[in-house]
């Protein structure tokens, strides 16, 4: 079967390799569409810049390159493995890809494997990628799809879910205010889960003109903060007195400083974005107001879950930012995101 | 009666000016000791850092420069004005100097006046520093101290009350690790309130070697950041898996990414240390470890009371910390800290 194998820095080959079969309790689904996500990018473009070591075997799941890429995805079961209860043939569904943690650090001890430092992921730090035609996994990493949620959507729960859990950090409540800094793939879900939660009082930043006018589109309040006053806009959201919370899905420098300079004392920043840089805070500024910044990375089960129940009830909305591209149009689908053109690029498995 | 007045960067004066009257509801309190706190450096020495606007009265309390300095203080109620119930000619008290709030903000209704933008508080945004013979401020702010704690001990309640609150921020709970950045004022309040809390295993770093002494002397364990491995010092105190949490009481950059480094997944970094200068963090690794960085200033009422009450139980020691000098020498006692000798000096009003 075909699939797009990561070998190191700028070189990612679509490659033949053995089908898998699924081992006792997995399942064996046939892909329908892979996202490609931010972090596959940093990968491809800049992988000395993300915190993983990728010159030796991962030690809980044995991943070493080339590594098929591709974490965000959707499709359908053809195949299920010995002991396999709960999910049949036919069935559709989205993966959970966070397939394994170490179980023993303090995170595992606390309930939160996603920070695990030794989480494996399908696709980056597992093998399993979705970025090839058939995937084996544990039947446990399968979430069904509602009758209504078609496999498009169920490859798109994955970053969702990524903004879904950002909102959770952020602490913020219904009838809240938030900005949103950036409006990639993690921005607009961050909007949708905002939303979803009855934040309805949000301003999303964002320079990309395309980006802007997509979420605009939605129905989300935006701002250029390349060329208009992001603060003066805040102001005017509420009154004056700083968001509750904000996301920042930007991974750009000046988007922490001025989400913090644009929240109420002891509001809360959310990082859910990658950076290849580092950021400047003013801890004095951070201490007068009690402001906090904490990172989001990953979700639970339950989160994930919880984008698909949103999902279902038609609270997700594809229109404009979602674009589809076939197999052999990986490396464009890459360069194009990689120079700012596009948002979600979901790439057709067959 | 005298006064030491700030006028302006590096112009402190000593002054005779009128002895106050308590007014209806005020008591008037012979204050006994008061200590300088690093925020009083900062208006002395450089005093465009801080997030306050010293050219215009203040919206709140109406306090402008001169101002008499000095927020921590405790002293002997000589006369109470008509209608105070409760406290009487001869108590021994510490003030709790927070004395107003707009009321109508975010923080303030969330229960957090000490974050307001415009809290007023004694000797720094309102009119009644302790660096005087007498002051007169509303009873309800006069914390009665046990017979057991004595008029030194209670100029230290405040920035024992710092510490308090930094690390309720933080929280961690009894059994878990801690990192303390400096071992001035703040970070030995920290540590005493770590201890009291039943969190036992904490190591205090801290550069300068009389300070690091002096904090090992009283039962702390120490790292010097400069010439030692922080890191590894981490590492051992806590079997490599980071600590629970930080409290940055030395506001150096390098705390900052020392601190967060040294954070385990899902750790919280707290900012209790004014800073001059911004810090760098990495927002990529905030993200992948779901760290926190959140600010810590002032303290409630309750963390104020809970400070005297534990130093009821003898749970605070100034040996090898605190040193009293004349009111004579205030401008050498703010040199002096400013070079980095001594830690907490009070100041004797009489």
């Amino acid at each position: 079967m075909r699939a797009a194998r990561f070998h190191g820095k700028e070189d990612l080959r679509v490659e033949e390799v053995p089908e898998p079969s699924p081992g006792p309790g997995q399942v064996k689904l046939r892909t329908a569409f892979t996202g490609i996500c931010g972090s596959d990018l940093h990968y491809y473009f800049c992988p000395e810049s993300l915190p993983f070591d990728l010159d030796n075997p991962h030690p809980l799941t044995g991943a070493q390159l080339p590594q098929t890429l591709g974490h965000e995805f959707a499709g359908t079961v053809v195949e299920v493995g010995e002991g396999v209860n709960g999910v049949r043939v036919g069935d559709r569904g989205a993966v959970y890809p966070m397939c394994v943690s170490c179980g023993e650090c303090t995170p595992c001890r606390r309930g939160l494997p996603f920070i695990c430092r030794l989480m494996g992921s399908l696709g980056a730090t597992a093998p399993g990628g979705g970025l090839s035609e058939f995937v084996t996994f544990d039947a446990s990493l399968l979430h069904v799809l509602p009758e209504n949620v078609d496999l498009r959507m169920g490859a798109l729960v994955e970053p969702m879910a990524v903004g879904w859990h950002a909102v959770e950090r952020s602490g913020v409540e219904a009838g809240g205010t938030a900005l949103v800094a950036g409006a990639g793939p993690i921005g607009i879900g961050s909007w949708f889960a905002l939303k979803a939660r009855g934040v309805d009082r949000v301003l999303v930043s964002e320079p990309n003109p395309e980006r802007r006018a997509a979420v605009a589109a939605l129905g989300a309040t935006v701002v250029d903060p390349a060329n208009e006053d992001l603060a003066a806009a805040v102001a005017e959201l509420t009154d004056g007195e700083g968001v509750d919370a904000a996301v920042d899905a930007a991974g750009a420098g000046a988007a922490v400083s001025s989400a913090v300079a644009g929240l109420v004392p002891g509001g809360r920043l959310v990082v859910a974005g990658f950076y290849e840089q580092p950021a400047e805070i003013q801890p004095t500024h951070l201490m007068m107001a009690e402001t906090e910044i904490v990172g989001a990375v990953g979700y639970s089960a339950e989160e994930f879950d919880a984008v698909i129940t949103a999902m279902g009830r038609g609270q997700y909305d594809t229109t404009g930012w979602v674009q589809e591209m076939a197999f052999d149009e990986l490396h464009d689908a890459l360069h194009s995101l990689r120079n700012g053109v596009g948002n979600k690029i979901l790439i057709r498995n067959s």
